[in-house]
């Protein structure tokens, strides 16, 4: 039987999604180990989109194959149990064979949360990114425009990326902000290694006037990592959903509130 | 000279803002050994009011008496690389000898955030409530609105508290829903010892059912803490803003956003 489930994680304390050697703590090992639990036999996890050390998810998805027949509540709570207190299971749905949580995904979609103002966060610490100068969304929403649509995103993507290509589809990118906090919101079909932070660190540096918000275009034109800017910090980012087609529906992500 | 500052912490680390014994990790503590190095001199910090282990701040106010000179922006950023992560200053003001951060403040508000799912946080440990019981904020407001104005309020106060007199104004109290996340929001003249904890306690009791809104009313009029409900968790409550009178104007808090 495959199993779709939810999982809510605080990144900070991980070193990222995917399972490495023995000692080193990772989102996947955790849930992995969790669900063997409750399964009574070894249990391997599929997730939707990779996170890196530091990286937090308000819903990432993952799929598990079990022979163990257990209610959806008990995948749940009886997984949560078994995982540390920054993470958990948020819900857990039956689904068919057919389904994979990293093929069958058709969008994903992030969140990217700078702290904007001269001090550092102190309730915040490794939950923001932060920038003491002062950042113009709309000259980061003018240059977040031009990486609209498909294209190859080799400028915005990390030297050591894995995958084949380059050429990625943002179906929606918005810089918006709330008193002290500007939130760059990004939904594509897929993602490059690193692209959501290298994305920020280029819209910060327009947004505060060292670069005009053309330079977004240009660095995406060179097709050359180099010419880009910094890798935003990975405190600031939240993997945010995923979109799947018909007829998976899952229950959306919340947007944490304080 | 006299100078009012503007401070936020993550209280999950710290026993609470009033200084203790030597070792016993305080926000006091910190602000005052912080701001002790930026004068050169010993320096006493009074806060508008205190908080309890595990309790946040979004903007404590507090003043110290200085004789060194220093710019604002030194006791700020000063004071910031002699502070944990966990507290940061956020700004500086001079103000006359009149100016007391406690007995001047003519209102407190606070915030108190419980996150209502099934599930247990992963996100958010130690920085929300939690409960699993679905609750009703109409109910809770209802309940709410029993407490605005002057009562005794000696069923929602610790029974350790030391204020002379248990009287006090509500002026405001709002539950609201945001998804997930019930917010309650309450000012007030000053608060008694463990009073919005307490008056939590109580909502979440009847938001879930458990009891009528004129519940709250009963324990109101009951004078008897043992009359009320359990005392809710540090965790979810945020020490908001102080009210001054004129000509104190200070930058407001900034409530975070994720």
């Amino acid at each position: 039987m495959r199993i779709a489930l939810g999982v809510e994680y605080n990144g900070a304390a991980f070193c990222g999604w995917q399972l490495q050697e023995a000692g080193v703590r990772t989102v996947q090992g955790c849930v992995e180990e969790a669900l063997s639990k409750v399964a009574n036999h070894p249990v391997v996890a599929t997730c939707a989109g990779r996170t890196d050390k530091g990286v937090h998810a308000l819903s990432q998805i993952i799929h598990i194959d079990v022979t163990a027949q257990r209610s959806m509540r008990s995948w749940v709570l009886g997984g949560n149990v078994n995982l540390p207190n920054d993470i958990g299971f948020l819900w857990a749905q039956e689904v068919d064979e057919q389904f994979h949580a990293r093929f069958s995904a058709r969008g994903r979609s992030y969140r990217y949360i700078i702290l904007n103002r001269m001090v550092r966060p102190a309730l915040l610490i490794n939950k923001v990114a932060w920038d003491y100068r002062a950042l113009d969304v709309e000259r980061m929403q003018t240059a977040g425009n031009f990486l609209l649509g498909t294209h190859d995103f080799t400028s915005y993507r990390a030297v050591g990326c894995q995958a084949k290509q380059p050429v990625r589809t943002i179906s929606r990118l918005s810089v918006t902000r709330q008193a002290d906090y500007v939130i760059i919101e990004v939904s594509a079909n897929a993602f490059l290694h690193h692209m959501v932070r290298n994305i920020a660190g280029v819209l910060m540096t327009i947004g505060c006037g060292e670069q005009a918000p053309e330079w977004a275009k240009a660095v995406l034109e060179a097709r050359d990592r180099t010419a880009g800017g910094v890798t935003a910090p990975a405190s600031g980012l939240y993997f945010q959903s995923v979109l799947y087609p018909e007829p998976y529906m899952f229950p959306q992500a919340v947007v944490p509130v304080l």
